[in-house]
């Protein structure tokens, strides 16, 4: 894996998505450093899953940032209301669902930029994507480039001539190419976590938009997903 | 004072210009959810000003978020870095200067309009100015417009066409002009700081960028500061 010698702050949760988007920048040779958040989510699995990315990926640095959402409410992700359930993707609504935390991406990249400015890093990595997503309005294409141009013009390094670049190399692959290619780079998606609603032990529900969209996502790449389910496992149909 | 009947997001640092622009903002009618930051300053004496304001001007909330923007350095202001000390404004340079803390404002705005979404706040203040300032990137008019466009794509309410606003009602105006503005509202400026490197009793370096701009805006608007100063007090030179 040849390094362009470049350094990259990637916004790694620990889904499947980030996982993807890790394996994506080490390919291109960047010096990977990580930062993921604790934000308040009733599903910080994700932590531990971030922690076994990091190490699994040799990152060069792994920051966890403690950051207080959950005290703003405004998301079931956050609070103690009901995580919307369904049966099939096809349930899925088109408003923006209630797991929608208000600024997320905008805050998660806020932390980026500067720790890209404190390290000298221009190259920031986030792994949304806007096919096969909740409809959250801050995975958007046009989100993303608004945010770009705003952080060339907040930052020392935009203004002195350096431009960070916001890279998004999901973004317009759906579940199934985005699976397909991480399992081409080597990623073992049984270190992520993707559910909404994960209980205690980290089994996934397998009835959110996460959980419907990532079991959706391994069918149509005709493999199947390594994490349990408490509904729509895969792995236990097929037998172990 | 008439009330518009609109709630407003107001960044309130307890420094002279977040409170003017709080006059300002409970002046154009607006319900005041003020929001203060514990970001690992060494001039955490603005947090006791930001309440003493909050309490003054009657704001309907004001929160006080800690964010952890000291353990990722690369400022001055949150390192135990030396602040740079000048004797006047004349010797202030043209570069960034190091108490410059990488996407601060950015980071800030983005709680602001987190909060915003989720009180059904479509109006946000902060006392950016680009005339007697430390030449910041961040206070710049085209990164507020960014900033603002940003925002609009980035959240559900932007999505749902209730067009989110950055109010700047500082940018324009020279330190003198805001002081000016600030009296004729009743701002007590007894109750702010300024200061980056104020002693453990907040008294008042008087020769950081931010005390050499505060002393030359108070002395341009025939005004004295009633804040004390370790060095340059006009309250000392003028007796009491």
């Amino acid at each position: 894996m040849s390094k362009n010698g470049r350094k990259a702050i990637l916004l790694l949760s620990g889904g499947l998505d980030s996982a993807t988007s890790l394996a994506i920048a080490k390919q291109d040779g960047f010096e990977i450093y990580a930062i993921s958040f604790l934000y308040g989510q009733r599903h910080s699995v994700e932590l531990e899953c971030a922690r076994k990315l990091a190490a699994c990926f040799s990152v060069n640095e792994h920051r966890e940032v403690e950051i207080d959402l959950g005290s703003l409410g405004g998301s079931s992700l956050t609070t103690d209301d009901k995580i919307p359930k369904h049966n099939s993707v096809a349930e899925l609504g088109e408003e923006i669902p209630s797991t929608y935390v208000p600024a997320r991406n905008t805050i998660f990249l806020s932390y980026a930029i500067a720790w890209a400015e404190v390290i000298g890093a221009f190259d920031i990595f986030i792994g949304v994507n806007a096919l096969d997503y909740s409809g959250y309005p801050d995975c958007r294409p046009e989100y993303i480039l608004a945010f770009e141009k705003m952080a060339n013009l907040a930052t020392a390094s935009g203004v002195g001539g350096n431009r960070l670049n916001i890279h998004t190399p999901l973004i317009n692959l759906t579940k199934a190419e985005i699976i397909k290619n991480g399992l081409a780079l080597g990623v073992d998606y049984s270190l992520t976590t993707s559910c909404y609603d994960p209980d205690p032990n980290g089994v996934a529900c397998g009835q959110c938009d996460s959980c419907l969209l990532r079991l959706k996502g391994f069918e149509e790449a005709d493999s199947v997903d390594p994490r349990p389910y408490k509904i729509g496992d895969r792995n236990a149909k097929h037998g172990s």
